[in-house]
């Protein structure tokens, strides 16, 4: 209710602040029998994790993964998976500045009047340190569907206005291609020249914005509930619940506005004795329920709004406007390290459904 | 949890098919006392209502509101409000032919993967007819939150590739311009290209999609939760669960890809006393939180699937393929007649985090 | 969130004022594919329907269900089903005099401070005819766990300190002679006194007490989830939740406190090569999971607050203190009664856990 | 969905198995702005720690809570607060016999039917160790309750047939009573028996059970939800979902069985112009909903099914009979040490329904 669990069978349930002694998650519901050590969640921990490049903020996080109960002689065992990553590097001093100042583009001023007092340090709640707890689940999640054969990958398509081509649909490949390079970019040309764009942006204190795709293969027909839970409405609240996403788009997304029925409806075909369809603008969902084609969602990304340019803002406790230059060490891009958590919020949305749709039929 | 309930405190479930007996919802959560009458619902029912002119399907359903539960001598008693509306244009004889031929761009094959079986006619749940209950529920949300000073309004900003001029910031004046055309569109020289690009459409047996935006103005700082019961999530799950949407976006939306984080940034200052934004690229909300500025959302909705034009299909009992030409009754564009729904699902959002909020302090 | 919804997977919703229109239920999370027809549910209904003894008031209702969505040709099709029963023989009159006199041991008083008004006729939706939908509910509950081979049987074993001597311990048997007299007591001989005590309580004015025994065989080991959500828990809420209720005890129940933990506990054995019990003081339940066994819950059941006999109470509008004699139609007993209410509310709690079960292995 | 959630608005998570690394709680939805210290968690903790005395297990721990979330400077902030408290002396060896062999009247049969495997050491996830995190969140329920007046007090009211006589109608004073000796009882005479019979029942390696009562006093009338939600039925899950616990009443519970409608029925008066009731066999709950009285519930606790004796089992390996005699460190009587988790239960239900009717008026 106070916004900090998601989903309904598979389940989580995030905690911590950026500065605060550790971030943290609660997996519940997670089918018993599965082998789960800590490594699969530190793989993704490790792709999530600050610090690794020069498209990345410099802080720097060891985010080591501890599996604190849920786990019997490496198997889950359908009881709560608790996970705590401690805090080790948060050094609050250079937020001393930003309690009484909220910061253009981020939670100060709103946390502040929701709740009458807020953790300014480091952002607290709102911080991105709170995606921890999302991609530590959703490794856990990953796991549960590669299981099942579907795989969840996502990749910087466009970056500071530069858009990639992507020429393969072998969604492993693209997914190697992207992890190949610090922008997550897996059309090579496009992320050279990303990065050179980030360089300059950083330089002149700035930041850039960017596109995300994330694509599910391998996903059966029949995932998704009627009406309001529909998989693709549940797909928009897991992506559009991560911090500086601003549009999610299905399929064609945005572009089916200008399109004619006739150009957006995929036909459907019979292909070696199964239903296919020959083109795929529903992005794999029709009626909120999978049609086993492959999902694919696309999401904008707002500029980084910690830049070190001076912005206008108020000071709280004086009433009087101010000026801020926000130092620290920030992403001057979030959409290449966005790319883990967004993978995890869809995988989440997808194991949530594989296990809700068992109770679908008699 | 099968995905008919929608809210958490304003808690909402439908129920019901397109060709069955009736369509409905029980409302449950309204806080007690409020003044509550048939008309309030029946007012925007007519708003929804299909056969109002020749952007929108022929089908007639006088879609009379019977509230049959939660008022009591004219207010809400804070027991559940039920409301039905029977089904009375029906006519199933025309989808008889779909029952073995889903039809592309709809539910049809999903459906049948997720249950085994399906009530094909008119689509069943599916159908757009089951936003009736949303539109229902919505007059009731909309209603509390006009008591607070709170107003969501809805119009079609482009449709077929025409984009209207939206030349005024007051809200309610935008409201009644839409209001006077049948394709709901604040730009009268625009809306008049949209109607003949629709005839034209409707003429070649095809379709059109749009873009609706939905504003809301008078929301105070501080809805929405943390994480993930965002406002902008739970806003994206409730536009992207109205059929035919696939796109959700928040504020600056897709533009924010391409600026820079001293563009996207708003600026904070101190306006007569009072702390303000110098503009509104967030859409009214940060950090998932509302910060008192208008709550801007954008849709993009995909053409009718509906069309007259031969399309390729597969026959489910013959399992071969096969040509259907959908006839029926439909509308040539989705956009006019989903402002109503639009404008429903983002109140219901309002008003479940407007309750929500009263738990948020001590 | 505001009470009126139960279950996870398997979810009811029921609404409905007792001299309102209508009451009803909508049921979500049904599996697609089940026979269900209009007289499944009648069945059941016409089992709670008042007016059929002198064990019961005189309120003559048809209490005919309607299903008007969520059934196609015969069967479920996972979407809600929604059921409908029209108030007929509503006469208010009788409460006018009750608008500002709360009934001792009814809602009255405790609606009033919550909402600050209340729908006074017939107790609104505090009234026992909002039992009307949880029977409904029930009775798609009770055939769906009949699918599977659960039964549940629930009969009255005592009535006025009359207290009726089991002896036999065929289930569907005791359900047969339980049914066949107007207390629903399987004992015959207790059965016949237990009349006679309410026809001279009924002379008086007064009312009487009981216990009601609920029992669910074939129920599969493994129901039921750790830690909050146990079965006994949601047992206990379930049972709980009925108007009257004071009390539930799963197994042994109150006994067990008087017990040794070498008399309490149930001895594993093995019986023709599978695992059983010596004994049943758990109930079938160990650690909040079912066992196997029977499950068997009891409840006590307070007298009819509705008395004939003089009251003291205190006038709302007057503050001073007043005295009521409840006239109206009232059962001087309501554990006959309640027996199919008990009976639904326990299936809908295994129904929902045998579906949840399903999500509890890889 | 899984059962380690419990609560609404006032929600709580819980996590850990007796013999693995944790247990611990995060506890969402408590309002911001509340003074809270890890002392406030401590002083809870420390009363249901065991090998306190003669009448508890000798197991050893600490039990040391840590706040690793939630908290800033001393208040909450509106985020979760996570607690963990490490395991420190576990010793599973005592355990390994235990592996295949389910203890009679323990989880571990049915949790091994439920999950295909278990943590089988101390009991698992099924362990009374369970309950620190019902204690850590129970504390911050009752400050909240206390900062408005409610006090939640329990005591042992019977332990192994021997009932104490209750003769204070003040609660506080009851409890400092009861606090004073180890089983927990406000009468010292019986308590000093209940210790002499618990003495003697360890000796023959068996075990007592009891019944507990728990009241709260200053509850506002409005509390609790119609129909599924009512104040009784939500007391009534939370305790009953205490391991152990085989009855939950309210009030006059199961005496109500065999008392008149004139005997149970609470008189209303008027009371130094305030509306009262002459009597409390409601136990403060009419129709589901506070009505200002005191909240009274009673709970029957079973023997502690670890018993020294020798039992008989099964060899879930070899499929044979088998005989097991545990044991371990075990508390001879559970009563004394459910008073301060079933305290906590109690609260958590009153905090979560004290924030949920904040939204029941306009």
């Amino acid at each position: 209710m106070s916004g900090n669990t998601f989903g309904t069978i598979f389940r989580i349930t995030t905690w911590g602040e950026s500065h605060g002694r550790a971030v943290g998650v609660v997996v519940d519901g997670c089918p018993a029998g599965m082998a789960l050590a800590a490594e699969d969640i530190q793989k993704e921990l490790d792709r999530r994790r600050p610090g690794q490049s020069r498209a990345s903020t410099q802080r720097k996080e060891e985010d080591r993964a501890e599996i604190i109960s849920g786990i019997f002689e490496g198997r889950t065992t359908g009881t709560p998976i608790s996970i705590v990553v401690w805090n080790k590097d948060a050094d609050s001093s250079a937020y001393e500045l930003l309690r009484d100042r909220p910061r253009p583009g981020h939670a100060d001023y709103a946390y502040q009047m929701k709740y009458g007092l807020r953790d300014h340090r480091g952002g607290g709640r709102a911080s991105a340190r709170e995606t921890v707890g999302r991609v530590a689940a959703g490794a856990i999640a990953k796991k549960l569907l590669h299981g099942t054969g579907i795989e969840v990958v996502a990749y910087v398509a466009e970056l500071g206005e530069i858009r990639a081509e992507i020429d393969s649909s072998d969604l492993l490949e693209l997914r190697a291609r992207a992890e190949s390079n610090p922008v997550r970019c897996p059309d090579p040309a496009a992320a050279e020249r990303m990065m050179e764009r980030l360089d300059s942006v950083r330089a002149e204190g700035d930041s850039l914005g960017g596109i995300v795709v994330i694509t599910a293969e391998g996903v059966p027909p029949g995932l998704g509930e009627p009406v309001f839970d529909k998989l693709d409405a549940d797909l928009a609240k897991a992506l559009m619940s991560i911090g500086a996403v601003k549009t999610v788009e299905i399929g064609a997304g945005r572009e089916c506005a200008g399109m004619r029925g006739s150009q957006m409806n995929d036909p459907i075909s019979m292909s070696a004795d199964k239903i296919d369809f020959v083109s795929n603008n529903a992005g794999g969902i029709l009626g909120g329920i999978s049609t086993g084609q492959a999902i694919v969602c696309r999401i904008a990304v707002k500029p980084t709004p910690s830049i070190a340019k001076p912005q206008q803002t108020v000071d709280l406790a004086s009433g009087e406007a101010a000026v801020i230059e926000i130092k620290g060490r920030h992403d001057p891009a979030i959409p290449p390290r966005i790319v883990p958590v967004a993978e995890s919020m869809v995988a989440l949305v997808l194991a949530d459904h594989l296990l809700r749709q068992r109770a679908a039929r008699l």
